[in-house]
């Protein structure tokens, strides 16, 4: 759905992978039907959800740690780019290889190594997708947590090297809450092992914590060890209109005094709301500048009563056309309006610039109301919804893509955007990293001397920058 | 309590923080008074909890972060060792300066810098004891989750520094999973900014993960952001025994398949009971080869629920004296047998050892019953408890402190249980840290190319070695 506006494509890149020899050596690893050099089967893996395309020379799919080491040797020996891809869905370019060189394609390492039902963790291979891996958990009652709105596609590789979000994060945090251990293979091809089985564990620095959200800079994940949780009974959600998103947001904070954490609270501004309800006629109020969907989890009765809760707080906060969701069909059913968001905003053009801004919760209303001014001084037609719970804010800007004109102003838009939330106390990405399309902007957040320390330790596992150059501050 | 038999204690060192012009330049940045050098004076900084004394030659105790920056230029120009000390009560000497050089006190680093009810978030500096943390969050109805046993006497940012963990981990994880961000100080003198104040951020590598367990190493928490929590409405406890360890452990796993996470889960072996027992006469069963601790939290009518499902639970697989407390005073009285354990064991001896080894949980009775053989076989006498919910036990060998045999011969006990908990897929420390204490052992869980990595990144916040020399792996 993305499309970048930052970079332009670039065409094939000719380095040393290109070489017969290197070529030979790469199959000589993984074998010949593992090693994809046909230009019209490479493209493909040149892109991700941001669709500009940067093709790889080759593309590399190995099975087993031993198959990844040797191919980061010959890499590093040989000095070539090295990009990991897991499901390639990523909104920031973190798995394109834009300098050329090779993609490795984790789809082969999809074997569960062990799923611990006593201890409560799952031990597998990079290649699964995360819902795979709610799945093997699900099975056995177990639920793990992280919930990126990608989880059919994504693979739970990536989901661990970009740290992502999801809905779920008011109640269960993010990716990296839910990592407990990793095999990482360095550039250099050494196997390190980070963490470990266990929820504690202090012994030496904590590497898991750094390899999350590294975005295949630091090494490759060859497998992860992952928390599992008991699967909560049931879920519950509450959906109610409000006459401002202001009023929308004040909710939010009302929960807590009551005791609550609600697992999801999501938010749709009156441009979605006018959108979703042009497209699909859900029979929303006319009267709604905002939306607010709030879930909960837990036993039934827990659900039951903690819904009841929800409802009234609501209420009593000037929600209307309040619904609570009596069943699992009844909770899906409330929930299409949230899913409407991304097809009805496309009547407004035909390039939708999907950024995803993160400010302290109590900050959404002013930066929503201030992201509408800026659409309005740009003229740049701008809806934003997401994870209010968390502060975190999908910002549309859709323009046509066949007028440079307008592509130039949503440009404008994005940056101050992104000014606008670090000036709120928040940062310019909550949940889909910065790969290349956002590392123009790295320096809005991150400043000199941290980012010096970032570097350093990019040489420390990298010394020679084949990790997926180009990326982040590279 | 603790005292480690691995090193001797040394005697004061001479490095450059002794030159009568750096002692100036010390207080010429925080003023005369804050710049301790007296012999008498500094010798209380020079110990832990480990009780080894290696006095530094000046305490400096900084109020900002300015004076924090300009106290490590000093250093890294001048070359001398810095180590960082909060409430000084750690397990592993982390907070003590075995090669000399200056300790710098946290203690006038006390200011709340921002507590933000509506975004859930505390930010201050890192000379507040831990429960000065939970008393502000409590007094605005939030919780701050982490709760180490030295809580009252440690420092936040010594528990940052260590990745604290302690009771509560089962349902909510340790230090790391409560750090939103961090200003640090590093080594050559730069201010950074880790993370933000929110859950989501993945805005260039995340060294907010990298600092937290990070012991000093890498730099020094002049600020930190902390994730708060609603305050649960009430709590539960139910005590029980068994006719073995194993049965104990056992319950461990039978919460979950209920859709339930217990707060705690703590337990004691037959050791400790019986010297609870016989110096304080709780009336506990001559049978109990076991005791149980389990604790819900949550809303009055889900912990009341919960409480009694935990009690069935525990009686349907083999608990018997089942007592679930009906009121807080009845919940304090249960937990008095677990705090009463470290006075009684002083019974079997004058020096009693503590480890806190962890593994998965599952694997708890194992690790007991051999830790049991272990004791036996080199005479010493061992007894454990600890945080069994999650794999957390703390290993006491309790021998003669005057009886140079019998402490060589724990010593041997000590490094059988470390390779005991490795193999058993744990590892060497739960919630304590190596320090120097443990540097030895470090090898048994961290392999050589992982070791290289992180004494990679050391080289990058520090590149003279100044901060906390001597400790985890140097």
């Amino acid at each position: 759905m993305y499309e970048s506006i930052h970079f332009a494509s670039g065409g094939r890149q000719n380095t040393n992978a290109s070489k017969p020899e290197v070529i030979a050596a790469l199959k000589a690893i993984v074998g010949d039907e593992n090693v994809v050099v046909d230009p019209d089967r490479v493209e493909p893996y040149g892109a991700d959800a941001v669709k500009e395309k940067f093709p790889p020379e080759a593309v590399v799919f190995p099975e087993s740690t031993a198959e990844m080491v040797a191919i980061l040797r010959l890499a590093n020996e040989e000095r070539f780019p090295v990009t990991a891809r897991g499901g390639g869905v990523g909104y920031t370019g973190g798995a394109v290889p834009i300098d050329g060189g090779i993609v490795i394609g984790t789809d082969r390492m999809k074997k569960i190594v062990e799923l611990n039902v006593d201890d409560l963790y799952i031990t597998c291979q990079p290649g699964l997708t995360t819902y795979e891996v709610q799945q093997a958990a699900a099975e056995v009652g177990l639920m793990f947590a992280p919930d990126p709105a990608s989880y059919k596609d994504s693979f739970i590789g990536g989901n661990i090297a970009e740290n992502a979000g999801g809905m779920r994060t008011p109640k269960y945090g993010v990716t990296k809450h839910h990592v407990l251990g990793m095999e990482v293979v360095t550039a250099t091809g050494e196997i390190i092992r980070t963490g470990g089985r266990t929820v504690k564990n202090v012994v030496g620095f904590d590497l898991t914590g750094l390899m999350c959200g590294s975005e295949g800079m630091l090494g490759i994940i060859t497998e992860a060890t992952l928390k599992l949780l008991p699967m909560p009974e049931a879920t519950s959600t509450v959906r109610a209109s409000f006459h401002s998103m202001e009023a929308a947001c004040k909710v939010l904070t009302k929960f807590t005094p009551e005791g609550l954490l609600p697992m999801a609270m999501e938010v749709l501004d009156k441009f979605c709301v006018a959108a979703v309800e042009e497209k699909y006629a859900f029979g929303l109020s006319k009267d709604a500048e905002a939306i607010l969907l709030v879930a909960v989890d837990g036993s039934k009765e827990e659900v039951e009563r903690n819904a009841i809760v929800v409802e009234q707080i609501i209420k009593d906060n000037g929600g209307f056309d309040v619904i609570r969701a009596r069943t699992k069909d009844e909770e899906d059913k409330l929930w299409d309006v949230r899913r409407a968001i991304s097809p009805s905003l496309m009547k407004y053009g035909t390039l939708k610039i999907n950024e995803d801004v993160v400010v302290p919760r109590s900050k959404v209303p002013e930066l929503v109301a201030t992201i509408e001014q800026i659409g309005k001084r740009h003229d740049t037609f701008v809806a934003n919804f997401g994870h209010a719970g968390d502060g975190n804010i999908h910002v549309n800007f859709v323009v046509d893509r066949d007028d440079p004109d307008a592509i130039a102003r949503a440009r404008k838009c994005v940056a101050e955007t992104f000014q606008l939330s670090v000036d709120l106390g928040g940062t310019i990405s909550g949940e889909h990293g910065i790969g290349y399309v956002k590392s123009q902007y790295l320096h809005y957040a991150v400043d000199k001397p941290t980012l010096e320390i970032m570097k350093g330790i990019k040489k420390v596992f990298d010394p020679n920058g084949i990790l997926n150059p180009g990326k982040m501050f590279d």
